[in-house]
């Protein structure tokens, strides 16, 4: 439940900050001032630099890149908000990356994702705001109201704005399929879908065949995550092969490293579209990779939680103010 | 409570291998067949490889020099065991390096040592076994059972097999003087005080005084821990200008990094004994340093706990086979 | 974590009785005695009737055709057992309703799944086990161990026995694809997917069209459940259109009421090979419908649960003892 | 705790509409929208159709004839209230069928009330409203707080419209006795005990004896409530015989069937007065039957809650304007 | 759960002490070692002084008449022996004087029974094993099993020993009426019913009428405990007054101070028989008070409990060694 | 979280009542209604006698010279205010007695401090205010915020107006040291440090020595907290032998009992300083005594958490309003 305090207080993790300072903007807002340290014997301390007595915080961090400091940057901050009587906690993580991990899918393994969310609901965070879930399932992980946005609008506003000509949406296996039709649908194109078959742990796969008409157009494939860009670029290169012209690519978070990069500009994707939901140096300097801010989307969505409106408008369809497109 | 089944199980987190390989030894029992995966975008995955149906586990890892990702991994261990019907999870932790944190001696901060406990507890743990906890009362931060260890015999009978002659224990500061007079009275030996003032949070501090006679005798210095070295080091110089010969110091937990350790060869301190509750690549080769092993201790400890027999009696004397001094 | 008692305890809930006797068969032990009794103005009572003190419960019942009934009904159970010190409760619950309440894809809905789950837990259940949840992720609802059974070789060695020749599976949407391949791997056969459209609440769907090669073969429909068999008698339908020759379905839970079980008489469909998962009276006299029991599995389960051994390899491959296919 | 929403949010459950729109109708606001569904495997689903973000949510259903489809669809509707982030959810739950199952009166059953209770709470509820519980102590099997109206001041005033000469109230059983005083002392009227045995669970009892004078007087028979009827006509019965003039009843909670209305008809009880606490279909068209609407009550209670106004007031003495006695 | 250990291991509280060692008589077994110290500033200590690792323990001590000593010793002494490691705690606690808190009936007040059970869960209490509570709903506040034993058959073969001509047996008022009904069914005598009336916290009340046949019979006046005397002497004098010859009390617990036994002295009431539940001073030397014990009767249930026997046969008849009459 | 309601709602427990008035005069408010029975068989019982309902309540009692009994009551205070929908009870308990019971020192003791906290918190307190904690890790026993107020700048004031010259602090032992050198800094004096063993649990220790110069000046001997007075008046003997003037000491928490006072007033200490903490009967006519009320400090603290205002502020420096020095 929300206090009765006007004001609405956002805080930025170690790897929030730039994401944190968006949302400030569009609410016209201060960042809440705070401190990191990382000890030299590697313990994480945190510290909030101003009173929150009874205020409604908002904490943007995503469990991105360095998901074990974030997750427990997370559960320190948190603790520290609540022992210094904030009236609640929202935890704004626009990745969770340990949603991956949501069942038990060999003997023996642990289901990281709840792992984490218990611990965030017992450390006393009050609500999460994510964004595009490994599974829709995850949000049952947590007790606590999870406000679920969709990249989906935003990204494909995005794409409509390029004006692509005949173009067909690619989903790389049948497990994105029911997704990519729902964005195939929003820009008004067909669908295709590839058929990979994941092996062991080796985050690598292998394509056998494209279901659906790809020959003379422009393709779009879609994920949700990439982390070594290899399912897009086989994709891609198999797409060529099928006289596929232009190829472009969109995740919801984009997790590629270095070495992904490098493989990207080698590779016949055009584009790459994604979103700032991950704090990720490596993708800062390439060119052929668009990030779509969606932090206006959360800034709005933060906006009617403090307004206490309704959310739920903003999974569909998105007001324009949210979409900010410039080049 | 202990399950029906009469075999031990060990097993060791990613960096508490080589401790648990020594656990076994002393218990001559099997290391139990497990796989920790890092993936190439941070998360880190834990797989038990045999059946653990209602055995009771115990895990061993500390949270040493890379506590976030040990803490985070310590969780996913426990659900796993748990959710692969383990009857009981012993949580082996020689160091628990969130101890520090455990008050609130600023507004607005995190009882991060309370965050650690509840989620371990959270996760499943059923007992922690752990070794010189910053404080005594992060025990009561605990709700099930700790068992909690005393380096203090086996370093102080290493320090007894030196017969180093005119000996006087020297604690660094008074914060740490009840502890000191305990060696010192374990030894047979007189004790003195200095007097430091740690300010802020930059882990250095500057010796004021020293309380006590030392002039012309053979110090030790004792401590909990050490990260960066500091605090050994000045006290050696402060005493070598005091006239003392021989300087000897002796940590609980050793944490010294790179940096620590060149200032160490570079210091009047002879010998530095510590154990090996952490595990800290950094150390290998300094010859100044001497490590005595507590794992026989750890071993011993579970080998009661197994039985159900009465582990009280090694917090104070411990049994002539868990020492295991060689040179 | 199981008590120090050797007997094994089944005892059946009201819609269980039947599955308990076959799992008391296997097991050669004794149904528990208890009673159930409904009140005239509604209320559910339930008696165990044989001391249970000490004693490792394994109380059977699905969620199956009135799963608020059966629900409340297992939370009774699970009290009165505790109440009674029973050491542990095993749910066996082969079939979980509300399972396909699993996330919140509609604004202010409840995920009724979580819901039921986590009171089973209040109530003190220690372990479930259960049979093709209608996604992965259920598990992670639970915080306790779940066992979580497949039908898969029991279904496919019952129809490999019926040596249909030239067989494709053919699974009716995308969204069961996976499992789908699974099967027709395990039969060493293609598949091909069909792609319906469900909208609303409405539990009928379109189908639109079928992707791979199926003309002249005999068919395999494949599917997690069906309640008005709609879609199945749909697909038949349009592969008969397509030239298939025979057409069988196979089903993990089969809820068909009256109304479904006359329109399958009528349909293309030669056979409909289900599991004994749920307590069905309206499928007792359809000469279509084959019904192998996964009793025997279950039993076996419960065997090596309480003789704390591996349940996993069951997962894969099952021993020949728990395939009882006659005519 | 209340959230800072002024406006008074009240939702139906599927047996609780009637009930509902009468607490509207006093409060002058407007009944909320929402959904239930039952589908045709047996599963209910529920959902909120307009936004309560951070609003006061106030749900009326008691468990009564059908109590575990309303006890399982209360779970729901709270589990989607707190999802939909509704800052509280107070349940509105006139009558609580599983009350009757307050205690272990026998070897090996469940408190049924407390599962109940538990699970309520479990799901979210923060608060309960209800009336005439089968025993005091059950608002001790609730953590959260708990309105226990009563329905005698509604039911007695009532009565006294009738002008009734001469009354004695009758009460059933010792076990009712000291709530029969009361009533008798609101009335200003003498009180008789009748004695009765119930043995086993038949929910039958003979009529033992009557302590009191009774012969030549009009007698009210009292009690919590009724199912068959069968106490009630047994004790009107035996007071037709020791000389009893006009013979009226009163329940708090009315649950006759069929069957029970039947007998009503047949035997010398001239009028039947209770309350609209349970949705009954089966008592509508019985003239001998006088509802007495205690929604006014509830809607007060309501106000003064949402008002934060004290409640204990109405626990004694009811102001007029609860009162709607018309004919 | 109980571990596997085959001693009983009983523990004596500072005031149930006596009790304790009657039990170990029975079982045959040695009471635990262990320390209570009242520190001068009012702090109670507890120290467990032997092993219970892995052990089953019982613990002694009702709360009797020092409730919150006792209250806060029991959880202290639960806290003890769980982080000592026992396997379970099971706390006899044969009279729980708090029991009396068992409702809200004025606005405002504590329910201090739910308090006190819910505390004594928290603490980590597995069972508890009491006697005669307030009301049997009590049963209903705690979650743990809970074996309720009767003093009923021990206090009415003493009574039987007593070869009293003509008895009738006397409830104080309706409250009590059904327990005195099954009293007298034990015993094959009538039963009359006394009527007072309480008014506000005096704990004195005043006797109205007595229904039934007392004249020229001896009385046995019953009840569940008392504190004063009151209401026990009052009810003697009327039956005095109205021809009764000799008049004889029960009680399950009995609490009289000094002033209560003096009164007794001076009473018409011959002998006051009552149980050891509650270790009492102030009666030692009372000729007229006759104490029964009920230690063998916890020692039995302990002694099942332990041998996974089946208690409830206890409730209702005891086995012969349970019951010790001698003068 | 707090409520919307404006007013601040003070209750005072038993033995809170002349604290509670200072902190209404203060905040210039009304003490709540309400009233305490203690029965005559030692149950306490509590009523809160105005509505609560939707208010921020503050309950002041100390867990002082009667901590079981104290305990026990703010538990049954904290369940009536909750039951009465206070929307938070925030516990005001200047001294927390078994704070002292905060580690594991022995084997087999329970943790009191955590046993009371965790109670604390089950019963529904939403906030703690307490003061001089016996150690700042206690703070971590809490899951809810605590508010940790300091004596320290309320007696040093006063001592500064007591214009002593040529001062010196002097700790009783090395566990005070680090709080006796914050006081000689708030002072501007040097300190000294004495050395008692405490052995066992005789509340008794010997004084070795005393580290520092005392000679010729009038020492302060400062003390969390004392019982019997041993301590400071052994250690004021030794003072006097070693040549100091005049000798005043300052408590926290001042227990002193009948016996402590008289051995106070034959002792070389001049005045000892104190503060109302502890509601403290025995040293109400001892002129050796001067008592500075903390209450001012805990009225600014509530006024500052009603008002939603940083509390922090006050812990090192406090406004010139809370100081009351008159004489």
């Amino acid at each position: 439940m929300l206090g009765t305090e006007s004001e609405i207080k956002v805080f930025a993790g170690s790897t929030g900050k730039d994401f944190a300072i968006k949302i400030c903007n569009y609410l016209d807002s201060q960042l809440g001032k705070s401190k990191v340290i990382t000890f030299s014997e590697g313990n994480t301390y945190v510290k909030v630099e101003e009173t929150v007595r009874d205020k409604d915080v908002y904490l943007v961090q995503s469990m991105g890149l360095h998901p074990n400091d974030e997750f427990t940057e997370i559960l320190f901050w948190i603790d520290a908000f609540k022992r210094a009587s904030a009236s609640s906690v929202t935890v704004i993580m626009p990745y969770f990356s340990y949603a991956k991990g949501d069942k038990k899918d060999e003997p023996r393994v642990s289901i990281r994702a709840r792992v984490c969310t218990e611990c965030i609901e017992l450390a006393g965070a009050d609500r999460v705001v994510t964004m595009d879930l490994h599974s829709p399932q995850i949000q049952g992980f947590f007790k606590k109201p999870v406000d679920h946005l969709f990249a989906l609008p935003i990204l494909c506003e995005y794409i409509k704005s390029l004006n692509i000509e005949d173009l067909v949406v690619v989903s790389p296996d049948s497990g994105f399929a029911k997704e990519a039709r729902k964005i195939a649908r929003y820009l008004g194109v067909p669908v295709a879908i590839g058929d990979k078959e994941r092996e062991g742990h080796d985050e690598n796969a292998k394509i056998i065949e494209i279901v659906g008409n790809v020959e003379g157009k422009n393709a779009l494939i879609v994920d949700d995550f990439s982390i070594s860009g290899g399912t897009l670029i086989d994709l891609a290169n198999e797409l060529r092969k099928r006289g596929v012209k232009k190829i472009y690519a969109s995740l919801s978070h984009i997790l590629l490293n270095e070495k992904g990069v490098a493989k990207l500009k080698d590779s016949p994707i055009e584009k790459l579209i994604s979103t700032d939901s991950v704090y990720n140096p490596y993708i800062m300097d390439c060119k052929k990779i668009k990030i779509v801010s969606v932090a206006p989307l959360f800034a709005e969505t933060i906006n009617r939680i403090h307004k206490r409106e309704s959310v739920s408008p903003l999974f569909e369809k998105v007001p324009k103010k949210v979409i900010q497109i410039e080049d």
